[in-house]
């Protein structure tokens, strides 16, 4: 078959690999129709990653079941279905509580698997024309028959799930007010998601005009954080007069309840000339009121060999610890664990009330991969999210 | 001043009484300018409850802050507030973990008190030029200086948080289906705030149209069950092929995920010619799947002396309990804890996220409430929500 | 294989029955080392169900793995295990969010299935020399090597879970009090469970002497309700001196936080003559303070041929609907998702902080089933928990 | 009356000042009779803070209601009370979400208040003769008659909840492995916490053989992080073979499942010679198992003048957040919110199920304070948590 292969920093190819075929009775087979490039594709395209040249990328995949393994009990033939981007068992102490981004099974000695990913376990990627499946009944996740919404449904295989993950991490309930930095596809997401959650207000900050106008187009107050001081608009649009007594207006009464990180350890100042690790987590601290709450779906690393010092290198930045404390904010993180919420996330795409596919730019044929990574690896041409379809 | 005083079943009149005024270091008297109507009102307008004549009704009160007790912190003489109709003490055992609604101090020997209502307290209805408010400091909500929003402000007292209530009762959550039973003020509140909360598809269950052309209006699917069985129907509308892997279609993964009975006891059979106090609940229990909650806003009384026979007049009614616990369902229930949500729906409503106002059908001076309560009694000339403004 | 038959209204018999075998690639069979009677086991036992001659019963069953089907990846023959009564197949909508007691998959066109138990499906039960465990990665507790702790691992089957779903049900929470009703096994196990998460005091009512004293054993303070009336004996215990400012004590103010029925449509009343099928719900709901929860394991059904009146043979009973509401109560109900808890109280057992086995009264051989079965259900001997040993 | 006033670095005094009255309505004057030295005390005592000379310290208080101001309604004189550390005004935003310990109201500008402590308000301390309580019915919780349990409830003032709060802030659940760092009176605290909620095991790690002795009394496990690495240690006691199928054994699958930080910034590397804020904080996100949670009780500030490097001296600290992300970790923080728990530990002290007291090594006479001060602070003579008897 046809799929993406990685042949070194800012390369790929489509080339001609073994297909994939039923290895353990709980498998299938799906013929991939949609596939998705992420931006954590990019970090092993730009040879930032460990990943060997050959490996198959891919792990936002949608399609139809080819085969099936005897074992499957719910999924036949001619089924629609998408994929987390998690591989997971479905019965080990992580993924029984519904942490199935933590699988303990599929990946020996680490928590937690992927399709198509440098160090998530020995599952190729699905850009490409097929893709074996296990642990088939818990992986897949059906769709209706056809060819309805199919950007949109794509988009359940990680980030309309890991933008929402942000919202419940945080833990963002109706009538509160939220900050999201990052507008990129998962920062979009987020923003989307703590709308469809019944969010007062959604300021969104980032410094890429086509970002921000997304944003507004949603409903969100867009702030370009290299004109304005994102801590200082925030605080003075949020004077304590709302959800509170009218009359306590001071510094402990400002700041949004809930703040998102969807930008991560690859984060730059104002201006955007030099990254700073940890000054989107910081600039959160301070944008969130006190007792308030950060999700961060944004990725960090534990080493990141091309760190501006020794200290990030290993994965360890300098955080306002002090502030968080006397604010007496919580924190969660960590990759989503897309079973969770995809089937919820599903039904409102069905019901017409979430179209998340307002995010895709481009979709083109899989044999357009390697220029498709070129253009999205440099932003160029409006290259936001691309879907491959093979 | 002048103030809607009960006289006996079927009759209220504008009468002068006299003047509120400061009894305790912690009160506030606010001069009002919308006071609200409420079903429950009509209970006792229609004597079948213990209320004497010479009671001022109105628990759903908004105005000025007129003058202020020497123990209040947080008023000053010219705030526009709205009050909870709960009047709570912020501090007793229920209020401190936000019970608000059971509050232990205001009402000796019973837990829970109100304004204007028999058997709630000593605090007189705020249908009325001006009103007490005890522990002004917990009870006022602050609202935006000047006039803007004042219908939607209005609701916040009552049925706005009422219906909202009924979603947390039966947790409503983002991607759920739910089942409203009934459209009246506090019905269409609950689907409102369904909507509001990201929820799939509403049905709301009613039998009169103009109350199901609203539900249509916010998003909801009408459901009349004068056409319709609405077991069978919202039954056949959810498949299992929603929320669920799609070739499992049957009985067991049928029905709305959440259910919420917006009638209470007063409830009637198909074609409205009978009261079955227990029959909203019973039929919701079919409605919702294996699994799933309900929230009853919908009043249920331990005493209802005109019921129709001896165990529902001590308020016990036949509850399916052997389909409930088969299906593993749980159940909230009870009044409204107002303080818990006003401030959030507040400032959706300050942030144009909501509109509750669209379940008002008029606005009359304090002087024609009369005409108002006899009007609304007999739901004539579209009477359904009104407001008085003194 | 010898296994226990059921042959009709009070007779079962070991016999000689068709082995089990590998039938589905995800399947394991376990030889049976300890299985329990169930008090549920009684309901078939006496003919007060639909179940049929030749079934086998046993729905409590631990031993050690004897055979392994090609698709199971986390057990090896000689692994020591212990199944949940629940046969759930950890896929499906319900199971994925934990509620394994209502599985969509593995009793078609029901929620939930068990072994050897009518209407639960086709899963044959382990009162025998082997088990068939379908699901096995997901059905399959493993438990440590050797022999230590068989009874309490034993009791982790059904009734241990079951007990503290009963908690879970209620929400308890360290510092409340808790009334259990009904000190019978899955009663005993509530109790010892609000003990061990932190209850306050645990109130335990029951009319024999025997159980009353169980309680009292374990920390509990045991209430004879044929000696005292169990609501003005709770209520004086409970002035609400306790949780609360000291000086507000009324009647709003008494009861226990939590209350958990643990006896179910089976109970009687005062004495003990008549059944009475709602009395414990409805006592509960006057014991439990205002805001308060009830958790319901102990079982309320559908249909009962044998209820003392037509609305209670179609399961519908008498609750006093109207009290729970102005309480503001909530309820939870339903059978046990044992594998939501059964791997934290394994290790509770292990770690020495449980040791359920307290209620067990009897160990026998396998070939002694009959005249246990005909003891447990008289109640003679001392016979309250039996295990079986093949 | 006499009072424990600051003169300077390592200096207090016990010297007449002026009585507290009446100030506002709703204030009560309360004669202490016990009064505890908290190790936040030694902050300013040891002059590391902005503490000026004449400040009463004393914010863990105890004592007899002696005056009621006329806005008062639950209290009356006589009444034996114990009063949160914090000061709080029971109605804010934050309030009012049960955030008592970040009041918007009792300190102009600051989320938070307190008792005689610097930067928290102007509220004098209560190691005195009598202390004023703003907010009564709000701050001050009830107390039976006489002295009972004096030095248990003394302890509800601060360090038995904030114990307790470590426990809330990493979400303990029955069943679950704990290990907290710090053994002195807030560290033992959490853990005796952690095992009323039903903790399966509680790792406690300190260097002092004394305090660890404490830890294995109340049935924890002792480790010394001078003798035994404490990632290793706690990694090689948890070996996946708990809480999970025994056959999953890797390094991703080790770990307790919730880690408590009573130490704070003031942390030391193994032998004690030097300071490194992150070190307990670091370490902890090692211990903890992929999907667990920390719980942050102990105290970082924003502003530390001391603190060994400049990021460190504004409250920044070397975070591993890249192990954090990766390991998909929560994280609550902040000073405890007292109110919310206080009433629950104190019926649990009333039923017998809590003996806090077992931390307490002193209690002496007010005149005696510069004496126990400086014991304390050196901790000499087993001075490890002292009452104030005035």
């Amino acid at each position: 078959m046809r799929a993406v292969v990685y042949k070194g920093p800012f390369e790929v190819a489509v080339e001609n690999v073994e297909d994939p075929k039923i290895q353990d009775p709980n498998d299938v087979v799906v013929r991939i129709t949609s596939t998705c490039i992420c931006g954590s594709d990019l970090h092993m395209y730009e040879g930032r990653t460990a990943a060997e040249p050959g490996i198959v990328f891919g792990h936002e995949n949608l399609g139809i079941v080819e085969e099936v393994g005897p074992g499957v009990a719910s999924l036949r033939q001619g089924d629609r279905v998408v994929m987390p981007f998690n591989v997971a068992c479905g019965f080990c102490k992580n993924c029984q509580r519904g942490y199935t981004g933590f699988c303990l099974t599929v990946n020996q000695g680490f928590a937690g698997g992927a399709y198509g990913y440098v160090a998530m376990g020995p599952y190729t990627g699905g850009q490409a024309e097929y893709l074996r499946v296990p642990f088939a009944d818990f992986n897949c996740l059906k769709l209706p028959e056809g060819d309805e919404h199919e950007a949109d449904f794509a988009l359940l295989a990680d980030i309309f799930p890991t933008g929402y993950h942000g919202t419940e991490l945080a833990d963002v309930r109706p009538g509160e007010t939220v900050a999201v930095f990052g507008a990129g596809p998962v920062g979009l997401m987020a923003a989307y998601s703590a709308m469809i959650r019944g969010a007062e207000r959604v300021f969104v900050v980032d410094r890429v005009k086509e970002r921000l106008d997304k944003a507004e187009e949603i409903g969100c107050i867009p702030v370009n954080f290299d004109e304005v001081d994102p801590v200082e608009y925030i605080k003075e649009q949020t004077p304590g007069n709302r959800l509170s007594t009218l009359s306590v207006d001071n510094e402990a009464n400002r700041g949004v309840d809930k703040g998102i990180d969807a930008v991560g350890y690859q984060a730059h100042v104002r201006g955007g000339e030099r990254e700073e690790p940890a000054i989107v987590l910081n600039t959160l601290i301070e944008c969130v009121r006190p007792t308030g709450a950060l999700g961060v779906p944004g990725l960090y690393v534990p080493a990141d060999p091309g760190a501006p010092d020794d200290a990030a290198k290993k994965g360890q930045l300098l955080v306002s610890i002090g502030r968080m404390f006397e604010k007496g904010l919580r924190m969660g993180t960590g990759q989503c664990n897309v079973k969770r919420y995809n089937a919820y996330l599903r039904d409102l795409i069905i019901a017409g009330r979430a179209r998340p596919s307002f995010v895709v730019s481009h979709e083109v044929p899989l044999d357009q991969a390697p220029e498709a990574y070129e253009k999205f690896d440099k932003r160029i041409e409006g290259y936001t999210k691309v879907i491959l379809k093979p």
